[in-house]
């Protein structure tokens, strides 16, 4: 293992009186190297306290290609601090990451986070890093480093911003993508469980903002608190999909984030094409519904913001949609047949 | 290529109106792409827009290990700030990815950024991603990917965090390390030519806030201003130093960084061995012995922060050691025999 928990604070003048950060460091260190090793799969090879993690480039492949992604989590962070719960974030980066690069067809090897914050405090950094590291497990990729930086002046007390790096592997003859989809394709869309990692600015502004609820109210319409809604985890989809995509039955798919079906659709719909996707196939979940009417945001916007309760487009090909549709559902996952791939020039149409 | 400029905020509820941002975001985005595309190399064969960078894994190795580290920048990055001078921060963090990741033998394939900030501001991203793509091309590896964070309610007006992820490639057999180290090697030094990238809450607190000096005051006791003294670039050693380690000439390698020589040396020096570092075999440059005197620093806490003149070191058997001082020097570098292993149990001695 590399060393996870290098801290790049640097001591001022009154360092040496400053013992208790060194201590609190220290504590998260020994605590972190745990939660490492409980993340190690073979081709792991680096040891605690190396400059860089190692990691074998698994044998047998015969065009292995490496896909790799970074990315944050936004600020539903904010939610987390405002909760005052630590130990989700990481596994929604880590699912994020992990859903990435799944559209490309790899399953993940490894990954690394970074975490940015002002003071480092007893307990916070291990939890944070207890969550990448559940995450870790969960989709059977090791936590191979990371760096935890104490700055300040640049975060608030108690804040901090967390990334995450992921390196996944697949063969490069097949990789799905935007060059397999054909007219006739068909779109099977897969249930998201919440907002995922998305639209967080907008949620909090209305919340808490306009209508003055605070963490630990009731979402409204909802039994659920607003913090359970909220803090719900980024779903990793690589269980049930990647078999599909092996077994050859995906051409190309989308990871529903940041601009929403329309924008995160087109990026996998070759020119001369469009999705068709049919907004009567599946029920926007309540609470994006909530965040609609109370927050009177326009529909159009609402798809663009959010992933409006679908976290992944599978595109496929005619005679498999039946086939995919019912080996996810019968995975415990809830998937539909959401719309079609035809000719024209709007890349994405929500009909 | 992957989308480099993913951004990660979500529009507030008056979202409509605030056109301008998404002009400044499509703006960054496109110069973006043409900074990525600069730092193009054999292997990337992802397009722009898809979900996940792609490398393919480079061929005719008999044991590929890939080696990956996650870093930050630090408080230098307040530096830079408060000069407005947003182009070598970029440079000084893959630069810096590249030295960890050197010290385990590897040659860098590809790197991924993480900037997270308050608003993109006209040309800011810009800037710090050309930084940033300079260091990728200096060092000969991709800009495969990376994100964008808008989080107004993290990050001041005009601040932003900045982290990044290397991913190199070594033969498996030939990792230098800890375990080739033996009594009698000796330790090479490698001058810096800065603070690089530690020790700069220590260096602010004492310049900005007890000598009350600005960035553009001149260094006390050097004739260059504050702002080029403190942003002078964190050098990567890549090009004088694998050509030594891919011939065998180099046992182990240490990254002077944060915990400065002790602790870094340390993390090479099996049980039973010291490193004794000969500190009269170098003159400390001058802007560590301004600090030192000026903050009245305890000298011991002054290694322990700051380089102190040492960017590298590098363990090499007692019969190579004059050649590899030799071509060093050849190169370019300034490098110098500085101690050597012995017996002991102190792990570093500053002798």
């Amino acid at each position: 293992m590399p060393d996870p928990t290098e801290v790049a604070g640097t001591p001022g003048l009154s360092y040496r009186d400053a013992g208790v950060d060194r201590e609190v460091a220290q504590r998260a260190k020994r605590s972190i190297a745990e939660l490492v090793r409980s993340t190690e799969i073979p081709g792991v090879i680096s040891e605690p306290g190396s400059f860089g993690g190692i990691f074998r480039v698994p044998a047998g492949m015969s065009a292995p290609a490496l896909v790799a992604s970074a990315d944050g989590v936004g600020t539903k962070l904010k939610v987390a601090m405002m909760a005052g719960r630590h130990d989700t974030v990481g596994r929604d980066l880590v699912n994020h990451c992990v859903d990435d690069i799944l559209v490309e067809g790899a399953r993940p090897l490894f990954f690394l986070d970074y975490i940015g914050m002002g003071r480092l405090e007893a307990g916070v950094t291990e939890q944070i890093v207890a969550g990448v590291a559940a995450g870790c497990r969960e989709n059977g990729c090791a936590l191979l480093g990371g760096e935890t930086a104490e700055m300040p002046d640049f975060y608030a007390p108690g804040e901090y911003d967390l990334a995450g790096f992921i390196v996944g592997i697949v063969e490069e003859g097949n990789r799905p993508g935007k060059h397999r989809v054909r007219e006739g394709d068909v779109l099977v869309g897969l249930a998201s469980n919440g907002f995922h990692t998305n639209g967080y600015s907008l949620v909090r502004r209305l919340l808490f903002d306009r209508l003055g609820l605070g963490v630990h109210d009731r979402f409204p319409e909802h039994d659920a608190s607003i913090a359970d809604v909220l803090l719900r985890v980024h779903r990793s989809y690589l269980k049930p999909v990647l078999p599909l995509i092996e077994d050859g039955k995906v051409h190309a798919l989308a990871h529903i984030t940041g601009g929403g079906l329309p924008e995160n659709l087109a990026r996998v719909i070759p020119d001369g094409l469009e999705a068709r996707v049919d907004r009567s196939s599946w029920t926007v979940p309540t609470e994006f519904q909530v965040i609609m009417r109370h927050g009177r945001v326009d529909e159009e916007e609402m798809f663009r913001t959010f992933n409006m309760g679908v976290g992944m487009v599978l595109i496929v090909p005619a005679g498999e949609a039946d086939a995919v549709v019912a080996r996810l559902n019968d995975e415990g996952e809830s998937a539909w047949i959401a719309g079609a791939v035809a000719r024209g020039e709007r890349k994405v149409a929500l009909v």
